[in-house]
């Protein structure tokens, strides 16, 4: 016969309130009769129905967590943390991958409210977005992750777009580029303020930006290497060829560089390039690329405290959590100088 | 007030099973009218619940899948061809990771179970489990993933190991090495097996493998460079320090590339090595990766398939599945030889 809380209260001499509340993860039971429940729990191998659960009281206590592509490590590595966080509260993640492709976003997006998440977190690939009835339920309690619908005043957590554009820009500046170009994303929140903040950079320091200088290219998140090799390309055909390169994201920048070595060309020595998201990879490419790095665990951790929060009391005024940029700075802009750093 | 299935069929003439059908993504229904119920149901954003679905007939229409971690390339792209499969036909992909650590999957697997997952899929990192008590709750069907335990009689889906290890061992010794070491991993299926097909490769050409030439660690998938690394200066010390080594991973080669490197040593012309994995951005490193491609896509494909078959009919005799692995040869052992097939 299946192990039911009450008997394990009673062989305990505990309250089945106290059993409850531990397996819900709440905070307020002392650790000494924690440990007790959970050992156990753990030797009948008492497992909680969250089924029926999940229907008494409303609560499926499991989390829904769209993105446009689980391969791209910033991707993974966000919910990597939040999913640790949500372990650690008895909480499920329910993934799903848009393909970055809007249509598959909604049916997503419908599919995990039809499940009963109590909060989704969508990093959206939608760019037309007019209302919460596109997204969600204007019920199901919902996180803006990574992309930002200012008008809509939800909850938001990413990274500080701005200042990675700003960032980004200035070093190239600094290490004495004039000719700065971008390659760009479209229309979702980090690619209109990753672009804004080069251009302030740019106009802080008087520097131009032609037009041609920027190029603006669609599914960077999937593709970006091979649509980065394209359009580094493009930039290299022009009369002025740039003696610099802010890409969208480092996987971009891979395909930058790729393009720039084809055509003879040196990195940073010719075109100097930067990427963003910091990933794993960045230091033991060809080329070891510089790259803003956005605070991917961090960011990934913050979104799954906000989601526990907004499990327990549903309603809160809108957030907006923004976390800093860092540079970090390799072979791809620095050159040599960076050899030491680049170690490790 | 809430659209009804019954509203919808009786709108389009339809039975309530035939639109119940479409919902499920039975394959039974004539195109046209599967188009005609999709389009009525997103028309009036209808949304099945799920959870009352779930209790009614006994399934949730979920998948469970744990991984040891989901960062690495291999299982993010298992995970997402998986979730294609699943988003197909309705069901939605839990997913957890285990962080290679033993003690969390099992916390993970009974947080998947009390969830009432319809399949649960398990990429394991425990090594002495000697029964499916260990691992599941023999009434959720189980599909081992990667890694297998051949005891057990569970489905399973994964690479052909040994024929990973011989193809990658065959592919050194074909250009001519005769020192060749491998930095293997502890205890798992794919580990014993790629070893296994190191060791075959060797002997079928009379080569010799001393022990000191098999170096096996821990930990490879988390943090493969930094002890790829470390495994490789411990192959540099040798007195006959080896002229190939077959790495366990990607990961692991990228970093024991480094330690050759930082030896002043030349891949491959002092030193040839091949990975596993054949990730994203092998062809983008410093040392363009020779790799074996163990067809990730495909596998997580395969399985998604499995767990639908197993959903559906519960049970079915234990089905193993081996995709075979390709070589993929790169600068990393064939040196300049590899330029123009990687250039793409």
């Amino acid at each position: 016969m299946a192990v039911r809380l009450k008997d394990i209260a009673q062989e305990l001499g505990v309250s089945v309130v106290t059993v409850s509340k531990v397996l819900r993860g709440n905070s307020d039971i002392g650790d000494a009769t924690r440990k007790r429940v959970l050992k156990r729990m753990k030797e009948l191998n008492y497992r909680p129905n969250m089924l029926a659960r999940g229907l008494a009281n409303g609560r499926t206590y499991t989390v829904g967590l769209v993105v446009p592509d689980l391969v791209h490590p910033f991707f993974a590595e966000c919910a990597k943390a939040l999913g640790g966080v949500l372990r650690n509260s008895n909480r499920a993640l329910i993934l799903a991958s848009s393909e970055d492709d809007p249509e598959i976003e909604k049916q997503e997006i419908r599919a995990l409210i039809s499940r009963g998440v109590d909060v989704l977190i969508i990093a959206s690939c939608q760019s037309d977005l007019r209302s919460f009835r596109q997204l969600g339920d204007e019920v199901t309690p919902c996180i803006l992750f990574d992309r930002n619908f200012p008008h809509l005043k939800a909850h938001f957590v990413g990274s500080d777009d701005t200042r990675v554009g700003e960032l980004a820009t200035e070093h190239l500046i600094k290490i004495g580029r004039k000719r700065i170009a971008h390659i760009g994303a479209k229309d979702t929140s980090p690619a209109l303020d990753r672009l804004r903040g080069y251009r302030n950079a740019l106009e802080k320091h008087d520097l131009a930006s032609p037009s041609k200088y920027v190029v603006i290219r669609d599914r960077l998140e999937e593709t970006g290497d091979l649509i980065g090799f394209e359009a580094m390309q493009q930039l290299l055909q022009l009369k002025s060829v740039p003696d610099a390169v802010f890409c969208y994201n480092d996987l971009t920048a891979v395909g930058a560089t790729d393009a720039i070595l084809q055509a003879g060309l040196r990195v940073p020595e010719d075109i100097a390039l930067i990427g963003c998201g910091n990933f794993r990879y960045a230091k033991y490419l060809r080329v070891p690329l510089s790259s803003i790095d956005h605070g991917t665990a961090e960011l990934g951790r913050i979104t799954g405290e906000l989601a526990l929060d907004l499990s327990e009391k549903r309603e809160r005024k809108p957030k907006s959590i923004l976390v800093p940029p860092t540079l970090v700075a390799r072979h791809s802009t620095v050159g040599d100088a960076a050899r030491p750093k680049t170690k490790k």
